[in-house]
């Protein structure tokens, strides 16, 4: 058969990797697809290194859309990212009747549902494996894998910037301050790292996940977000003290009320799988009613690793190219017309445990103020220790049981209002994972 | 469009899982595969007791043939197991043009070669994600998720049976034999228990996994099998000491001069975290020249996890199956017309890391012997330590570099005959798996 024509937008890191890939393991790679991968035309700006490294077989250009309506090209390779150009250029490919292939999260968090439905009228596939969690396999996993299941929840380790800061954080006692340097000093979190270490980059991940495993739209403005920056290395250490592990994990779930979704701090017990993801590493657990608990583990990010994300979804739609529209996978998971529109739960409505950290005076009385609190919304402590700061102050560190987040937000106003609290008081999520 | 319709051979555990599955998300099931998976017949011995289980519109039929000549069945779901009659029925399907979905590892191990070889004549799928690590979707993860690497080499955990044993024996200094009773109570291993503890049922699975992972016809015959019934208490307790634990892998390698493909007990860091899955627990690392490592975990067996697999083969089957053949996945992962006649390495030419443990007479110049053996042999020592036994004896304990399997055999000829050796020398292979 003659060789699939591909169309590349965008030759920074994932670009080149790709490129890099399909040549380096083309005979690979063909032998799994059943005929060759080719790249036809390169959409870049820096057109002249480009070329060099490429050849002269491929068209080069600095007008993207000369890619995108190239008669040859039959899958388009958004590598741009963002979702200005990138939307505009995806939106055209699908308009031409090409096949996508992105690894854009950022766009499909916020544009999905309509890029998806454009291609769905136009049968036409949009692949996305490498947007979520790098060169691990998790889309399809959740898609073709688990489809017996109905998935009960989901979290991971989906930002391997923040993974990598909270282990070294962990591992080396630092700051939050001084280990996010270090990160950037290494390349593991670039110069402006606003959208992994808030915890932007998760939440788009998430959103796709969460759609995947229970066929609902893709609804990024709905995810809880809450990043690592307020992360003291205090937090760390008490943690494990307790047997917990501090991990920005996304999360979603599903309630009886409707779904959760969630990106935060979040403590774990050390004895669970990951717990224990250290490093840039990314992981995915997913529970599945008949399947019980599964786990993905990889590389979230880097050139080669999200290419091999990439070059597995171009070999997907190469061996789907001439099927009927009817006979492939939907995009996300569930037929479009079997989608649900189970609502998104409030953070209030959030059932989980909390650690809780506040300094306050060291004298009689202050613990038993502060458990009446506590008890007058519900909230059950598990376990608590206490350790002097100074002559006249106490670090208290609690543990609570389950409880409403509703019920402990209204908690902890009252908490932080009373006289003897002498710091802002430290809320983060404890998850058991089972 | 009209439901796909199904014929089940077996009703055992897997069997009755599978009806349970496909019965209970039912919904979630159709809402994802665009057409509801309905069983129209049941092969089962207990007829009556099926009937009952089945209501009264699946036909039951103690004559398995009833059910691949069935001609509403559009899938043959074979979960009888064993590679005698279950060989026969699934040539008959294939025969007859029905798709298969099958669960068993033993029957693809000695006849997959010519099993998958009939399907592709006659256009047919034979799917059997079931028949390797239970629930975890391995296959699909290297078939269709790792397309776009070389695969370097894999490692398991795929016998759930063995590991629930070694974490026993780990957690509670269990000698085996006392593990595996224990087993057997807890329903973990079988009466007859020894397809598992002596590594035949891993090799099964191996074989199939080293196929998908390099293009290489299914191999059973070739795998080097050692089980876990000659290990010692002792070893796990001295592993621990060094850093290590020990867990029955399966593992293949791609080498200069072949393929590496064998099942035995391994010492593993502590650090990985293959070495954390624990109890009946499966996981599977695979790596890959563009990817790096990766990790897939779950439940290998029991009734609903492994029916979670074979209902996603259905799936799968479901969405292709009015689909042109040449659009579908190749059953060994690579099309038939690329597989590649790599060789199978001779273990004499492995290269590994060994533990070595043995009693000598505790005086001097035993040491000296000893290394001198294994510096003739090329074999050089990582870590060493020695235990007195008694007032006369003591326990040697070596933890060699590198070294070729072949030497390590003819140094354990010559120690094995030394006057001063008081023991069978154990020898475990080590692994960094890095």
């Amino acid at each position: 058969m003659s060789p699939v024509k591909v169309g590349l937008l965008g030759f920074g890191v994932v670009g080149g990797g790709t490129f890099k890939v399909l040549a380096q393991n083309a005979e690979e790679i063909a032998r799994r697809a059943g005929r060759k991968i080719e790249v036809v035309a390169v959409g870049a700006l820096n057109v002249d290194t480009v070329r060099e490294l490429v050849g002269d077989n491929v068209l080069v250009t600095s007008d993207a859309y000369e890619v995108v309506r190239h008669p040859e090209v039959d899958i388009v390779v958004e590598l741009i990212g963002g979702d200005t150009i990138a939307r505009e250029l995806v939106n055209e490919a699908i308009a031409r009747g090409k096949h996508v292939v992105t690894a854009n999260k950022a766009l499909l968090a916020k544009h999905g549902n309509e890029i998806f439905a454009a291609a769905h009228d136009k049968g036409l596939m949009v692949a996305f494996e490498a947007a979520v969690a790098g060169g691990i396999p998790i889309v399809k996993a959740i898609r073709e894998g688990l489809t017996a299941n109905r998935i009960q929840w989901l979290a991971g380790i989906i930002n391997g910037t923040t993974n990598y800061i909270l282990s070294e954080m962990r591992f080396k006692g630092l700051s939050f301050n001084e280990a996010l340097a270090d990160a950037q000093r290494l390349g593991y979190a670039e110069a402006d790292p606003t959208f992994d270490i808030e915890g932007v980059d998760a939440a788009h991940k998430l959103s796709l996940l969460a759609s995947l495993a229970f066929g609902i739209p893709v609804q990024f403005s709905k995810v809880h977000i809450e990043g690592i920056t307020g992360l003291a290395k205090e937090d760390i250490a008490h943690a494990e003290r307790l047997g917990y592990r501090i991990k920005l994990l996304g999360i979603t779930r599903r309630c009886d009320q409707g779904i959760e979704l969630r990106v935060h701090p979040t403590l774990i017990p050390v004895e669970r799988l990951l717990s224990s993801v250290e490093g840039a590493m990314n992981a995915v657990q997913v529970n599945g009613d008949m399947v019980g608990p599964t786990l993905y583990y990889g590389q979230g990010a880097g050139e080669l690793p999200t290419a091999s994300a990439v070059v597995a979804d171009l070999v997907d739609v190469t061996r789907l190219l001439l099927a009927d529209p009817g006979h492939r996978v939907p995009h996300l998971a569930f037929q479009p017309g079997a989608m649900a529109d189970t609502p998104i739960l409030s953070m209030d409505d959030v059932i989980s445990s909390y650690y809780l950290r506040l300094r306050v005076d060291d004298r009689p009385g202050v613990l038993a103020d502060l458990a009446r609190v506590l008890a007058n919304h519900q909230i059950s402590i598990g376990s608590m220790f206490q350790e002097p700061h100074g002559p006249a102050d106490a670090d208290i560190i609690f543990l609570s049981h389950e409880a409403r987040e509703g019920n402990v937000n209204r908690a902890l106003e009252e908490i932080q209002a009373l006289p003897f609290v002498k710091s802002h008081v430290t809320r983060l999520r404890v998850e058991s994972l089972l």
